[in-house]
């Protein structure tokens, strides 16, 4: 699967879902379509966001795992490079011709080092996290070894408890003999709250988030005195960037899923009330599927189950219908209650998956439409890029 | 990705997660193993069960979505072929040298249609699915177009909830339009009780496979009166294969997830009230997975998140260890509670997945290990075939 495959050589259904030009209605199900006019409206919002309070836009590539769209945000969208959570994946980006790559997790394993390390020599710059002062040798050694100089952040666990320290002097500690150790550089901090990003309530989100930034702050206060100010504090979601750009101390945001949505995103409500997906942001990728079987009068069958999606965060949306509700998923079906028997064998609906990252993962292709007709077909890049 | 890939040529890492030869120590995670000792074991003894009992054992593809393993279930563990859900799955199994393939699903999209009709081209013999009158004379010009024979089976919902008819009357009215119809010929029934594979108690689930028979029964019998007996009665899964293969009136087992094993699975009991990984089966499949920060003290975190599997039936259970247990799932990383910090940076753990089969969609490759040593690497040859 690369960027330069000659498309017209492929056969739809057994290679790709649809061929540029083709009609809407003739593209194989079940695959990942995305509705080309909300997505770049969702990537210049967001882009004009960041540009407009003087924020650096590293778009999150973990999302959407394509060098096609990640181009895009740098390209409409103000993005001055990704992020992602693999070297494999920062592999694909940089392959790619992406040239400000973050992997913004942990590298320990001494393979994935060395390929890391490798990583600047395809001219990317290249920042990676660290939150055990044991891995700075290994990251040093690695980058003499290839002589490359890897960008270090510290990793604050300020709430998504995963990754990352709790406590300020650890920050230092870390930050410390990252500065002395030759071929990396001291770059900044990774204060990512992954945790609060699907609550609800907008109030409940920023109390979670004054907590976060006040962790950071007393970081970098921290970090100030011994001489080492962070250059980039990077942080921020689709539920919680406007409280990092307001924050006086994040200078990078690292949102994703706004250039998509999903169903547990779009649930979500910001300042007035209203749900993200009904203003702030418009769905832009759907799980195309087609009635296979109507056999009970009351129920349909469809195409996607679960090797069609992620039901992490739940069971996909019908979008635009409420007269029928995708209630079941088994792994290659999805059961749609149908009271009113409206639906027929072979018709399409779109489905807003659940949760967008794991569900983009398990699909090779996105289909771009626009105007009932599709204008591209693009790889998911890094598909699978798991290691 | 197909079977003739160059090894040596790939990077490890990048491209594929271990090559044959390597210590299963340097494999690169998170990724697919298979206890290729475990997996022949479970192979011939499912094979073996169902020679003696003179069932045809026609295995799951789905399940694997492998080329490689279906042929040695058929080289060691008397299949006869495969099942799988999709045109696209039918089309991997029938390039890879698969001849007898059912479809043990409905095809009704004009293209899928079309696709179907030319495999029998590529030398397979093709069963498909049928549970309404409408799909015949599309079933039928598809077939006379490409000058090739579908065979067709009924199918019957006896449980699962999804396609398949629930009467005889409809059962016959689907075989006679079958039997008349140029190109295609009535072979049996298809009637797989999806829904109570996993229902813990073995004398629950034998209540369930009671009312399936007994409908199966009366469809056969209706069946004979109008002269149209069928030739194959397909169905059973690795939590019922026993019940209709002393039924009378099966004669073909459709077994998939005994070859693998999953945690979901290997809960439900077996007639003695043990667990059926605890001696009816073996668990053959896992994923590996590295600790990549620790943090925190009691809170180990690891590579293989939602990105390596599918949580739907359940959260990876860490197997052979009682001292550390998984207990939450992200994008990329999975958190160990670990309250005796036993475990180390770089420690791998076997997981065995909650569900197989969709997790098993999400990896391009199975390493199969044996003595500590990477023996084979096989593509998950259908993988994301799902048109």
């Amino acid at each position: 699967m690369n960027m330069d495959v000659k498309l017209t050589d492929l056969e739809v259904g057994y290679d790709v879902p649809a061929l540029p030009g083709m009609d809407e209605k003739d593209i194989q199900t079940p695959c990942l379509i995305l509705d080309m006019d909300a997505l770049e409206a969702n990537i210049r919002k967001m882009g004009d966001y960041a540009r407009d309070r003087g924020m650096r836009l590293r778009v999150h590539g973990k999302m959407h795992k394509s060098v096609d769209v990640a181009k895009l945000q740098m390209r409409i969208g103000h993005a001055i490079g990704v992020c992602c959570q693999k070297v494999s994946e920062a592999e694909v980006f940089a392959r790619g011709g992406i040239t400000d790559i973050l992997v913004s997790n942990e590298v320990r394993d001494p393979a994935k080092i060395d390929r890391l390390a490798r990583l600047p020599k395809l001219g990317a710059s290249v920042i990676v996290c660290v939150d055990d002062p044991a891995n700075v040798a290994d990251l040093s050694a690695a980058a003499q070894k290839h002589g490359t100089v890897l960008d270090c952040f510290v990793e604050i666990d300020c709430g998504a408890g995963r990754c990352g320290v709790t406590k300020t002097p650890a920050v230092v500690e870390i930050a410390r003999a990252i500065a002395a150790a030759p071929g990396l550089r001291f770059k900044g901090l990774q204060a990512y709250q992954g945790a609060m990003q699907h609550i609800e309530s907008y109030d409940e989100r920023r109390a979670k988030l004054d907590v976060a930034i006040a962790m950071v702050k007393d970081a970098v206060a921290a970090l100030e005195a011994v001489g080492l100010k962070p250059d980039l504090v990077s942080g921020g979601g689709t539920g919680s960037y406007y409280f990092e750009s307001g924050s006086g101390v994040y200078n990078e945001l690292q949102c994703g899923s706004y250039a998509f949505m999903d169903a547990d995103y779009g649930r979500i409500r910001d300042k007035d009330g209203n749900r993200i997906d009904q203003g702030e942001w418009q769905n832009a990728l759907f799980i195309l599927t087609s009635v296979m079987s109507h056999a009970k009068a009351d129920k349909a069958v469809v195409d996607a189950g679960l090797k069609a999606q992620s039901v992490d965060s739940g069971l996909p949306v019908v979008f635009g219908r409420s007269d029928v509700k995708y209630v079941k998923c088994s792994d290659e079906h999805g059961v749609i209650d149908d009271p009113g028997a409206v639906l027929k064998v072979n018709d399409k609906l779109r489905l807003v998956p659940g949760h967008c990252d794991p569900t983009c993962n398990v699909h090779d292709w996105y289909v771009g439409v626009r105007g009932g007709k599709v204008e591209v077909i693009w790889p998911v890049s890094a598909r699978g890029r798991a290691y």
